[in-house]
């Protein structure tokens, strides 16, 4: 089995590796040896460090932010993970990440992690959630998820628009 | 204003900080340069780092864990964190853990990250959570939290006894 | 340009990338975020990482441990790194390694970092060496390098056999 | 033995902890949980965390450095380490810095890791070496070292002055 390492992976490329919807954006990598712990596996932090790897691509991705000095700033409001399966050095994984909800200036993401599986379903190894905020670019105030980003919400990731 | 780095500090010496009920088990440190990331902030992984570091001094408190080879396996099922506050380079702070709740093999820890405040009540920058099960030493069966740790979680953190 | 992340590459690939002899080990992989510190560049210890991130799958490479019980333990007696040009988040590089020189029981690894270039030479980021040691499997005493991993040395990566 | 944590400890506190001169400047911590790998020892690239964790402090007391905006920005050359001795989990170490040399714009720094020993000489784990350049504030061009930086790194270090 070939996969494509740390470019996007869409729709098509999440369901031959196994992961159904409403999964639609997904990064392949590997479990580097430093990201284990002194107890031989992946420590609980690092898969904060994968959901953070994949909102970077995600984010542009969807038109919230690019490197521009107009692009609002995103503020981390709170994660959480769940961890399903001990995961181990040199293992290949799919995280996937999508919108669930949003609101006008916030929204709340969710991610996975995922053994990929050509055969059959992907086993998931791990859940998170996110909740991000825009500001201004300057960080003075709340600021407006762009009308395109919301329509991507919508359209690439099934997310449901929630009044403030 | 001096501090005890690094040891574990108990109630009267939270109190003295300006940190309040119910919080009676905390580690004063400092944020490292390498705990913060290309926003010039603290990065949202270094928080699980800290509450990771209260943890073992904690269960050994608490006599969940030690070093023996009969000591049961920690096993972490969630975390979750909520950013209250950015941190910054250098900022002195003291990371606050208790067990809010258990079962028979699992328990949940709640965590905090506060400003240290002699003259008022400490700011709080961040708030987290972990649950955490045991395992038998060989990871085959869940194991039961000690008589001793019961009592403890009790006694020291006003833990509630969940039925499973 | 497309490139195969994370699988090691060998001379005709790394050759097509710009990087000429004596490289004939190398991995892409790309800049993560979290490798990025508060000055917005890579910070000095990331370039560690990824040579210890190559060391895994070269060793194995050139039958120098694998993961069986039997396999000998390397310890690391020295890194060192030159810093050559800021590195920035996002930027893909090729991380190269070799063996330069072993004895008996030690040997010198040196690493390059690159940007690769199919249009000329790649641009090298950093340099990097590291002495390595094998010890016994339970670690009481020196181990020899296996013949095998010798003549790889001196074979793939034109090593000098130096005298202890 | 009660330690001074996080706060630079200097030529007295260093030889009431047994490690002896040219060391004049080091700061107190202790191994985390997350500074060890699967190996179950502190990693290789943690001693280099922790040689930047000292250079902050080192660079203000020899004011080098300051947070001040007409600060001259500092550039790492090179780094290397020698690991002479396996570290472990919550070991209590001193890491000692100084400036070993200096040239017009550049300066050479030299690191030590220590187990302090208040009976007799500390136990060196570690040894460590940092060149440094200085750069103007807009990074566009070398800058000299303050003249108040070098008095002190020739007093306080016994620095060598060099012929760029």
């Amino acid at each position: 089995m070939s996969m494509q390492y740390l470019h996007p992976i869409t729709t098509d490329g999440l369901r031959r590796a196994g992961i159904t919807a409403p999964w639609g954006f997904g990064i392949a990598d590997r479990v580097r040896f430093g990201e284990l712990d002194a107890l031989g596996h992946v420590n609980n932090t690092a898969y904060l460090r994968w959901f953070e790897n994949l909102r970077l691509p995600y984010l542009a991705a969807r038109h919230v932010t690019d490197d521009s000095p107009n692009s609002p700033r995103l503020v981390l409001k709170r994660t959480s993970c769940d961890y399903m399966a001990e995961m181990f050095g040199g293992m290949d994984y799919i995280v996937t990440g999508r919108t669930r909800a949003f609101r006008a200036t916030s929204f709340t993401m969710e991610f996975g992690v995922f053994l990929p599986n050509h055969d059959g379903p992907a086993k998931q190894m791990a859940a998170g959630e996110a909740i991000l905020v825009l500001l201004s670019p300057t960080g003075d105030g709340r600021y407006p998820i762009p009308a395109l980003s919301r329509d991507a919400f919508i359209a690439e990731d099934g997310a449901l628009a929630e009044r403030a």
